[in-house]
């Protein structure tokens, strides 16, 4: 909505969260309270000049762009955040909302009662309600329901119905369509009565009338296009159309590869159900890299950066505990040869390299082949040429790397042996992070499942337990 | 370029490969031959069946998107890539290599002689050529630069001017600008003489005479306003602008903020240079995403799976190398207490717990402090409340994981005080962790440096130096 935002600059923004705190700063609002709930500094309120600190603040809030007010709330402190949430104008409460983060909007949708979440999501569009319905209580689910039209519950019901990840949860419904044997002109006139297109209107849907999508008319094509000139003789035929039920991962690739800023969604028979906009998608392609980069971490879930500690406590424990576990597994493996390192100690101080190159090294791998699945550039049939030079790879950078090690274990030692014994354990524990960081991609992939998820420990877990059997089991096959 | 494209689903590309694989294999051009090179390939043509073969090939690759066969020559291995390569299009060449990742593109162009490269080039706009530019030898870009014309030749110097990581690396030139002072019934018959509208035209440039940028008429508007009104009475004259040395990442948040389809981007004059389009922002926010995974997993770029293993092995090495380096100095760190390991055997399987929990548990941290980092969260004033946050979050999941790992480690040695230690160990080496995961990106990110690259090896090498420290230190101070 380019337009509702003064000529803005990049630095605004910073300004503007930085004017707001600078306004609660001086209402003596904030005075570094830690855990001091809000309630008190609301109580506090009263005095003329208070209120009128208050009211410049409530300005200031009404000029802010509702993408930025999200911003700002993400950027305060809890205390602070609800003071600017109550300070903001009722009827944005439902933009806002859904330009936040999870945790955030949750934490803000937890201090409002039914009537101002209804009133708040009223005021959205049917698919923007879908998004929120998860975080909303059910009661306010079915009271926004009774109040909507009859087309617009049954919109609603759709999206609510199709899962997060398919392309009916991108999916909106402001689609404006038209007949094929109307000229450009009667077109022309229809378009001026709405007044408004929908945003990211790039394309108008020519269907019959049965709803049958037919083809598209670029904007574009209709402003250099004669008036006199029927639709269908002017509209494109060849264009790119997604089902609800499409992987929105697909549909996302669609947009990338063909720079859409529209897509039209039809059903099996090809009636015209919504479409698909490009800031969905960007939406989408942001979120799911993100969330890929926080499971890789082992996080459950985004952390709004001041949520309280337990909340902390409990996105990150079952993680840790996971890896507590199999790094117990794999010192209970080790601790199977107490014969051996009892005899040579210095064994104890370089398992661990052994086993964290291969993990290193298998990481790569996996990195690299579940990027290769997500792109689409791996076929049955080059599987085992793929394996192949994947342990190729390994066995040379264990080769090479292993000699480095083995010197190091052997100036450490003073023994040749020990030496020898960290080079092939290099070289087979790097081949073991190879295959698994392969195979286990490729068979999470195979089973219909996401390749990324859980990979990573299972691959540390393999490195680890075998790499401290490969090199302690060699260490007492030749050196004791 | 919806319009090039007949009615596509998105099984269709995967087809569309297959086909491809299809006709190679029938035209016995592929028999799994592993690395034998394409020249011999070539030579076995003549027959008439094969050369109906490679007709019948090449009318298929005619009819698929340049980013399509962009697709399926990633998806090929080298020596049908080139067979297919060969068969395409001269004038797509360009179009084509665009949309190829680096080492495939690379790939191609390696085997494309000066003139060739000059023909493929000179199809494209300027800020295409720019992209280009960096993988093409001098002559082709000296030759390329003196076929332009003038002013062309002026916009291909500046968009190879910027920075990749700037604004004006993501800019076209491909605005349409209009006046103030004239009849949207003036802009219309403008817009019909030019017969086309560049992609991603959802908005016309409202210039003066000095191309001074004084609004913006978004299309959508155009259609549904009166002919009569003039350019100025309804032009939009609050909107984003970018500055070409604006951070590229900067620009796509202002994309996903405000929803754009285009942005301006004007010197700080206020003349008009160009715009940014969404569709050059949803590959600059996928590059950045791919970019920083790979980085995170130590791969110096982007792999061709089908790349032979020396160019892997190069890839790789460098950063497995690094780790080894640290693991060794951790080794080396813990083979300092081996009187200690000696006598109590079993702190060698226990020590890479301790170093390995913290590890994990400061990569959550650094995770989110990244993530804050990049969306501006984290502000002077809060680094304090954050700090002490996350030490909290680490006490805690310490006391509570370390009395866990101490139980293990009790139960492993039959020790209560080896118990205790583990105990301690766990917490100390937890707040380690924390704090070097939250301190290494924030200074980095002080310093101006990219906060994510490099902290990973940092954090690993801290909680693994001074984890093993701390376990083997403390057990050397009491249960000796």
């Amino acid at each position: 909505m380019p337009a509702t935002i003064e000529r803005k600059e990049l630095e605004d923004l910073q300004q503007d969260l930085e004017a707001v705190r600078e306004l609660l700063r001086r209402q003596r609002l904030v005075e570094d309270p830690l855990d001091r709930p809000p309630a008190q500094d609301r109580d506090r309120a009263g005095s003329a000049a208070h209120k009128a600190h208050l009211a410049e603040l409530r300005g200031r809030l009404d000029e802010i762009h509702p993408a930025d007010i999200a911003y700002i709330l993400e950027a305060l402190p809890i205390d602070e955040r609800l003071t600017v949430w109550d300070l903001v104008k009722a009827e944005r409460d439902g933009e806002i909302l859904l330009e936040l983060s999870e945790p955030v909007r949750e934490s803000l949708i937890r201090t409002m009662d039914s009537d101002e979440l209804v009133a708040a999501v009223e005021t959205l569009d049917t698919d923007e309600i879908a998004e929120l319905a998860p975080d909303l209580p059910d009661e306010v689910i079915q009271d926004v329901f009774r109040a909507l039209p009859v087309e617009e519950r049954e919109q609603l019901r759709a999206a609510m119905s199709y899962p997060e990840d398919a392309v009916g949860a991108l999916m909106d419904f402001d689609v404006v369509s038209v007949r094929e044997d109307v000229t450009l002109e009667v077109v022309t006139r229809y378009l001026r009565r709405l007044a408004e297109l929908p945003d990211h209107t790039d394309q108008l849907f020519v269907v019959d009338r049965e709803q049958q999508l037919k083809g598209v008319l670029p904007i574009a094509r209709l402003v250099v296009t004669d008036l006199e000139t029927q639709v269908g003789d002017v509209m494109a035929t060849e264009f790119v159309t997604l089902y609800p039920d499409d992987k929105a991962q697909d549909g996302a690739q669609a947009f990338e590869r063909y720079n859409l800023v529209s897509a039209a969604v039809i059903d099996q028979a090809g009636k015209l159900l919504g479409r698909v906009t490009v800031d969905a998608v960007v939406d989408f392609i942001r979120a799911k890299s993100e969330a890929e980069q926080l499971s890789k971490a082992g996080l459950r879930e985004e952390e709004d950066v001041f949520s309280p500690v337990w909340a902390s406590v409990r996105n990150r424990a079952p993680w840790l505990l996971l890896n507590l576990f199999t790094a117990s597994c794999a010192a209970w493996v080790a601790s199977r040869f107490e014969g051996t390192v009892s005899q040579i100690v210095v064994l104890a101080f370089l398992m661990s390299i052994v086993a964290g190159i291969a993990g290193n090294s298998g990481n790569q791998t996996m990195t690299l082949i579940i990027r290769a699945l997500a792109l689409g550039q791996i076929q049955a049939d080059n599987v085992r040429r793929l394996l192949r030079k994947e342990l190729t790879t390994a066995a040379l950078i264990g080769l090479a790397g292993g000699l480095i090690a083995g010197g190091f274990a052997y100036s450490i030692s003073g023994r040749l042996g020990l030496g020898a014994v960290m080079w092939a354990a290099m070289v087979l524990n790097l081949l073991v992070g190879a295959s698994v960081g392969m195979l286990v991609p490729l068979l999470r992939w195979r089973a219909g499942r996401d390749p990324a998820v859980g990979s990573s420990v299972l691959l540390t877990f393999a490195t680890d337990t075998i790499g401290f059997f490969i090199f302690l089991g060699l260490a007492t096959l030749f050196l004791l």
